[in-house]
Order: structure tokens, then C-alpha cells, then sequence
């Protein structure tokens, strides 16, 4: 009956940053639950393993407060197919630059075109996460870069154990 | 204690149009209300005066079904405080083009930075209204073009009278 | 039989800049004429009359050499509806810089939308026309700024007159 | 003496879509002929092969009607190379979202600058197929994603074999 | 001889904003001495006259600490002769959104076009800043919003006076 | 004391292209020495080696006059640290396209997160550079096409014995 309260924020989250978690916070309010879906995206590449990353969302996760209960899932496959099997018609994403932006409406209307009701919520990360990408994080990462402001502890670890 | 079910959904509407229609519906099953807050900016001079607009809207929302209850009150001054006064921390916004996606963004943070719990909700129109704009529909409406693709029913009746 | 030949080049030209006959004469190999069609704008103030800048445009397209007949006509309200006056189904616009891009999209999704078989045909401009606007050259004209980059020498002389 | 009549219509069609058929047919009225140049790019990989692709765009060219012959051809080496051998000066080109368009100013400009002639002419497609990426088309396709919005039925059927 | 190391950096500053102070701490150590140039343009109705702009950047000013002297100046026609006649040939911006952009490549590249030799070097401002516009400053003003976090205190309190 | 004044011009160079040579003149006045750091970069797999990188930067350079002494150095990890172990805190990026300045604007945050005193300032290459790239070059040297609008003679060279 209130099917809409939950809602899906799908991504690859190779690593968590700040800028998700900020974006589950603002997110969290608005819905009952909130399903994380960890993408096994098996034609891209990751830093981390699947596991990894499933593994430092709920860490990370675990660390904070939000207004409603947050799952952590994995989902191979289109998420609009992982949608419908969860009964879930809202997608979360976060808006930054606008590259970004232009994908995101791709994404959003193609989604839409798949399965009609499917409906994305665009929330806008703190600005000072407004650059923040993952891609960015590796890099600094890689060459031991200070990377305390962009990720949650755990994850910053991580990156101490992997380089 | 659900206090963020309720949303506000701010604009001039000058006059509304399809695309309005659309977010409202798109935004109807997230929420248990929606106010949508037609301003009163007296420094900007609109097509139709305030209570045109309102009545267009009244009008315009009767004609279709949401999921939830529309309510349109007038607002003057600025969203943050209207949003303050009815206890609500939820804006609705449509996004459309780049240029709006700049000026959007500008906004919410603006907002967010006046009143900290402010939260913006970006929903996207169906892509036939992601070109479509209040003033180029006022351009082709004052040289009596047709409008019945963009504008809903009573307010094409409102440009046969002005015109 | 053989319609779209025929082209509309749709402006307000005030003035014509070296940008506009650019596009004209890239534009002209691929038609058997090019109407340019100067809007008489009630809504909007112009620097120079719809007189001045029809004949601005007769003097600057005389001086320079285009492969095919260039006519200047004067016309108000829809360009759609002047196109299907004039038998012509083909819009010629220039493409410049973002903001540009945003804008002209929108004008021909909202022209196909009114006569559905309206067509719009985007040149691009010398990059050394791409950031050159007909606003930006009043400015420098009032402060009496150097303009024979920007404008045709008929229009540099207008601006002597004129300040 | 009516060489500019005829067009090239460059990509790498992996696979064509609706969004490219759009074009062709928005360009065949103001051409004699077109030539579609499938790329044979090395350097990139493909999900069909040249053969693939130009076989299906065979195909669904056939399926549809178009107001000039539309010929089907394969090229190696620098678009304005062939269109020298082939004495085309007229390039078509679809226009999509904003990071697109900047690329396809930076092709076009780079191309007038190895061959002075060489115009490029951008068609706006129907605005359902302005978000439409022969790259996400794939990832549904992967999954086993509806596809027959975005592509014509050869396509959808090669997709089928193939997964 | 060392002539590039005085700056302008010209404005309408109504009123000056904490972006802009923030934008000239992050000049100042580039530069021998930075010259604020205040517009004087006639055709802009300003909030504030050019003497409360003048006087509200000088005590914003002096509220902070430079790395270099900085000299409020008001100027009116180009200010690519305002730069000649003062023997300067670097202009200071500042870059924020995408809007911005476009409009200021367009005025560098204009500038450049009057005279050759000056260049704009663009600043980037704290994140925090990136969408502070100071029209979207008197709007919040007029209304009696919050200004604190936007603007230096001298500002403030004229806006309290005003309002 | 006078740290700033030494600049830092960052990049792969894979190759230098005339736009590269063009900021580097611009920004030659500003500063008392420009250090070119040319990265290392591991995970990215180059047209040109490092080494042949350094040397058609070091002829370029030396084709050509500059207001400043100019250096080139190879450089891996951060660029910040490289610059903090230079002692320098500005670095000079050249804007072209939209697409660019997002990144540009996310790698200065990012740069200025790591060590808050660095400073990036932009420059606007000439417009007949502001839609060239190293990667189009790149495919259009592969082709053989004709690259003295684009690059210096060094790297046309270098192009020649390459393919």
C-alpha cells in the first residue's frame, strides 16, 4: 500500500565515499528503508571485490546515524529488474557536476522507457562533495595521498592495507 | 513525527503547463501532501496576475488524478520561511535543460544554507517536456500558435480570452 | 517537388555581425535560396529599427559573395507560420557556445511541435565567431570600442553614426 | 556542379538505433543522396562486427522509407579523407545531450581544419531519442533488456541471437 | 618592466560578496598590487549607487588580510581601456558554474580581440562559494533572509539599513 | 618570499599541441619560471614515451619565445606533492571545452583539499585551440592527416617517423 516508501540507490561503490553517505543521509528521511545495491558489474573493472565493497558500505554505514533503517545488497543484471523483484519504483542519485548530470537523465530515462513506473529522486550531495568522485579517490589513493576528507574511515583503512 | 511526507513544490507558474502537471504527478506517490506554492514576486511582472494563477492550477490539478492531495497557496518573501511556517523541509523541484540545472543547483544550495534541513528533491518531467519552458509558451500564446501540446485545457482557454 | 531547397535564416539581427554572414555562406551551397527573416520583436527593445537592420543586412550580404540568392523579408509573430506561408520546411541556425546549445534545442523541439514537419539544420560557426554575440557588440559600440572584427563594414559605419 | 547534394553520414553504428534512423530520415529531404560510413575503427572494439553492422543497417534502412537513396558503405581511415575520394563536402550529424555536443564541435572544427570545404550539419532527432546511446542500448541488451523502443527490429532480433 | 604583476579586477559588485573577497585573497599573493574596478554602468540599474559599492568594498577590504595592496577604483566604458590607460594587462575572474563559464570566455575572448595583449587568468573559489551569485544575494536581502553566511559584515549591515 | 611566482604546468603531453605552447606563452609574463611537469603515468598507456614526451616538449619550447625561463621535468605520484617538494603553490591549467572545465574544477578542489595552499589559476587558449585535443591529434596522425595546424613542427615530425 505505501510500496513508494522504499526506495533503491544503486551504484558500483568502488570505494564509499563521503558523498554517498551524505547523499543516504539527506535520503534517509524521505522513506521507510533504503536499499543499497551494490552493482557486480563483471565488464568494468573494480578496485575492490564485491565483497569488499558490500563489506565497507556496512562499515561505513554502521558508523553514522540515518532517519531509516539501510540495507546493503548486491545486484547483478539491470536494476530496473532488481527493482521490480524488491517491489521498489524509487531510485536515489545524487547530482553533481554536469557531466554527471547528462548521464544521469540518460540513465533515468532509459530506466523509465524499461519499466514505466520506475522513478528517480535526484538529491544534491553537501558542495563540498560536489566533485567528489571515486575515480578522483583511487587515484589519490594509489600515490598515498591524504584522503581522510573524502571517505569514511573504513574505508581510508582499506586503502592503507591495499597500497 | 512524519514530518517530511509533506512537500512543497515552489514556482511562478506563470502559467502552469504540462511539464508542472507532470512533476506534480511524478512527485504525488512520494508524498502525503503537496503544497505547491505559487509566489508572488513583485518585482518580476507576470502574464497572469496571481490569482489567474492560482485558479489556473486550481483548475488544471482538478482535471487530473495524483496519489495524494494538492493543495496551491499563494507565497510572498522567501521559500525557506513559507516552507518554515508550514513545517516543512521538503522542496520539489523539476529539472530540465543545463542552464536550469546551474540555477537549480544555486537555489538548493542557497536554501540549504538559510534553512540547514532544507532538503531538494530533483524529479525529472517525461523527456516530450524537458525543452519546455513557461515563457516560450507565453511567446507562442501571444501569436495565438497552437499550445494545446504543452498547456492543459484551461489554460489554452485563458490564452483564447487574453488574446 | 523540389521544397526543401528553400531555406529560413530567422533573427532578430541587431545588428548583423560577421558571425551571421558566416553562417549564411557555409549555408548557401546547400540551398537554392536562403530567406532571411528579421523578426520585428514588439516585445523587445532593439538598438537599431527593424528598417535599419533589414537594410544593414541588404548592404553587408551584398558585399560578399554566396553560392546561392539571399533575399531579407521583414516578419512578425511564429517563425513556423511564416516558414508555411513561404513553403519553407527548413530553419537554419547557427550553433554557438552552451548556453546557445540549450536554447536552440529548445526553439526547434517547440517549432517541430507546432507544424510537425518543420526542420531545423544547425551550422556551426569559424571558431573565431564562436563566443562573438550581437549583445556583447552593442556594449563595446556604446563605449566606442574597436568593431571591425566582429561586424560588416556597413554596420561599423552605423555605429559611427549612431554614437 | 550540384555537389554538395550529397552528404555522409559517419559512425560507427554498434548497433544503428531508432535515434540514427530518426536522423536519416529528418536528412534524406534535403539531400539527393546520402551515404552512411560505417567506421572500421581498430583501435576500438565492437560489439558487432563491420560486417554485422552494416548488415544490419542494411536492414533497417530497408524497413523504412526515406526521401533520398541512402547507400550503405564501409570506411577506414579519416572521415575526411573518404569524403574527398567519395567528393562529398556535407556531413550530417545527430545531436544529442551537452557532452556530445561539445564533441562533436571539436570533430567538426578539427575536420574543416584538414579540409577547408568540409561542412558539418547537425539534425536535432525526436526528443524521445535525445538521451539514446548506442553504449547503454548494449548494456541492456547484455542483460536481456527490453530493447524494442530503441531499436529497429533487425537490431533487436541480432541482440536476441547473440545473448 | 614588470608590468604584468598588477591586476584588475573588474565588476558591478552589487554589493561585493564573500566569493569575491575570497577570489581576491587567492590573487593576491599572484600579484604586486591588484586594482578592484567598480563599473559605472549606466545602462544596469544597480541596488546599491557606485559610491555604496565603492565604500562597502573598501570596508570589506579592510576587514581582511591581503597579500598584496588592493585599490578600489570605479571606472566606466571598456575595461580594456580602463586596463590600457592604466598600464595593466592582466584581468582577475572568477569561475563558478557553467553559465558563468560561457559568459566569461566570451568576454575574455572579446577583450582579447580590443587588445592583444591582455589576458584573463580565472581564479576558482572555495566550493562553499561556487554557487553564491550576487543577484540571488538581494533576492534573500529584500526579504530579510539570512545574509550572514554569504556576505562581509559591512554588506550586511547596509542591507539591514535598506530593508 | 616571493614563492608564488614560480609556476607549475602540469600534464601527460602525449604530445605537446600547439594549444599547450599557447598557454604556456600566455602564462610566461605572469611568472618568474615555469616548471612543465610531464607525468608518469602508470596506469595510462601513452602514444609517445615518457622520454620521447620530455624531449618534443624541450624542442617545441625551444622553437619558440617565452617570457619566462621554461623547464621540463618528469614527475609520478600527486602533482601536489611534486609542487610541495618544489616549493611552489601555483598551478596553471589551460579551459577549452565544456566537459573540460568539470574536470579542470574537480581536480582543483581535489588539488586544494590535499594541500589547502595551492592554488590553480586558468587560462583561455586562443579560440582557433579551444576545441583541440591530444587524443583527436592522435587518431588523426594515425590516418596521416595533415597536423601543422595542431602541432609543432618537433612533434609533426616525430608523427612522420612514427607511422
Amino acid at each position: 500500500m505505501d510500496k513508494k516508501r522504499r526506495a533503491l540507490y544503486p551504484g558500483t561503490f568502488d570505494p564509499v565515499t563521503n558523498g554517498h553517505l551524505d547523499i543516504l543521509k539527506r535520503a534517509s528521511p524521505l522513506f521507510s528503508e533504503i536499499i543499497v545495491a551494490v552493482g557486480k558489474n563483471p565488464s568494468k573493472s573494480t578496485l575492490f571485490s564485491l565483497e569488499e565493497r558490500i563489506d565497507l558500505l556496512k562499515k561505513s554505514v554502521a558508523h553514522d546515524k540515518f532517519q531509516c533503517p539501510i540495507q546493503i545488497l548486491p545486484f547483478s543484471g539491470l536494476i530496473v529488474e532488481f527493482a521490480r523483484d524488491n517491489k521498489i519504483t524509487t531510485l536515489i542519485r545524487g547530482l553533481r557536476a554536469v557531466s554527471d548530470f547528462d548521464y544521469e537523465l540518460q540513465m533515468a530515462l532509459m530506466n523509465r522507457k524499461q519499466v514505466s513506473d520506475i522513478e528517480t529522486v535526484f538529491l544534491m550531495p553537501d558542495e563540498k562533495y560536489i566533485y567528489l568522485s571515486s575515480s578522483l579517490v583511487k587515484t589519490i589513493g594509489r600515490f598515498k595521498g591524504d584522503l581522510k576528507n573524502f571517505l569514511p574511515e573504513p574505508v581510508v583503512e582499506a586503502f592503507h592495507k591495499k597500497f
